[in-house]
């Protein structure tokens, strides 16, 4: 079914679990779009569009009057697919139609893994959302992989308020890395996976490597 | 596919388009139950939890802060589902659960009628979303029936600020009623048809005749 979705040679997503160090790779790969003389537009899931980023909030951390009430794993899914087509419309189309590059952190394949994966959504219900919601996919998804435990202790140092999703515990996230993985492996036209058990400044050299021979390969148009 | 939703017995849902008299209707429902002894839960859609209610701002009556960005007609869809998600779990099966009637003022049929009809969208996705996040039928759907230009007449009468739906142009509300008619028309059984051009005081004599027999039908559990 992916096959049917349009890959765009400018749209870069990145993607990776807890403590993978994807803010320090993200301003990485910025700058060096632009050393080559790109516009870039840097944005993120879920969110991305004013509506998007509200929907944020309601999944990941929710205000003291919704707090209480469990989201359920459908309601986390289509909110975040209904985040992902205003994002896509609003954001994504008309700044690759102008002809800058996109770099998203996050994407669909997060919700294969954090939805599908962690929660246990059937993944041939991710694909139809896909393919009817959104249609478009990255050209190229930098996966941040590292160990999970390696990574929450990253991230426990990191997040005083953890949200929603970093509240869940590490099986969770085992499933979630195994299903990064295993989408790498299956499309690794699409895929650069990254050692993120590296220090940082190591993984974020090793991610501009990448998108420097992605675009050298002048398949980043 | 419908025929693999549960349909409960005592859920019973109320449908129709703008003016048509919903609330009169509704609550000479929830009287003409409780003269029968039995507890009900009155609900909307979308709403029904904190967070569906949320949901709904979102959707019909969104802030100034994201008033100014297009909600594509993919993310109302997935929006209303996720609200319906939560509905669902956090309050229908619930009431149901403990043997109360749950009377809701719209549910599923609505999203057929307004986001398929109205918007174009495809009825297989809403059906598909239908049976992965909610998989419940109402046993009884009264659908009050009117014609477009006399409902809007009404309900002009009463909106100062007329929601997004609400400002919808008439071939709108003509698809939103033919779709309405035609699953009614489909599903004789769970479906009332009730001529809500009358004046409201029939509209809801009419409507509660019609529970009165369902429930004599032993069709109301």
């Amino acid at each position: 079914m992916s096959s049917a979705l349009l890959r765009h040679p400018r749209f870069v997503s990145l993607e990776g679990g807890e403590g993978a160090g994807k803010t320090t790779a993200i301003n990485a790969i910025r700058e060096c779009l632009r050393r080559h003389g790109h516009e870039v537009v840097l944005t993120r899931e879920p969110g991305g569009t004013p509506l998007a980023e509200r929907i944020r909030g309601l999944v990941l951390k929710p205000d003291a009057e919704i707090a209480a009430e469990p989201l359920s794993a459908e309601a986390e899914l289509l909110l975040v697919f209904a985040a992902r087509a205003q994002h896509v419309r609003q954001v994504i189309q008309p700044a690759l139609q102008r002809g800058a590059y996109v770099l998203s952190d996050r994407f669909t394949d997060s919700s294969y893994a954090y939805q599908g994966g962690g929660r246990g959504l059937d993944p041939q219900w991710i694909a139809d959302l896909e393919r009817r919601a959104v249609g478009l996919l990255p050209g190229l998804t930098l996966l941040l992989d590292v160990d999970v435990a390696v990574g929450r202790a990253r991230a426990n140092g990191r997040d005083l308020w953890p949200d929603r999703i970093e509240s869940e515990q590490d099986d969770f996230f085992q499933r979630v890395r195994e299903v990064f993985r295993s989408r790498a492996q299956q499309d690794p036209q699409r895929f650069a996976l990254v050692d993120a058990g590296q220090v940082q400044e190591r993984v974020a050299a090793d991610v501009v490597a990448r998108v420097e021979r992605w675009l050298q390969q002048g398949e980043g148009a």
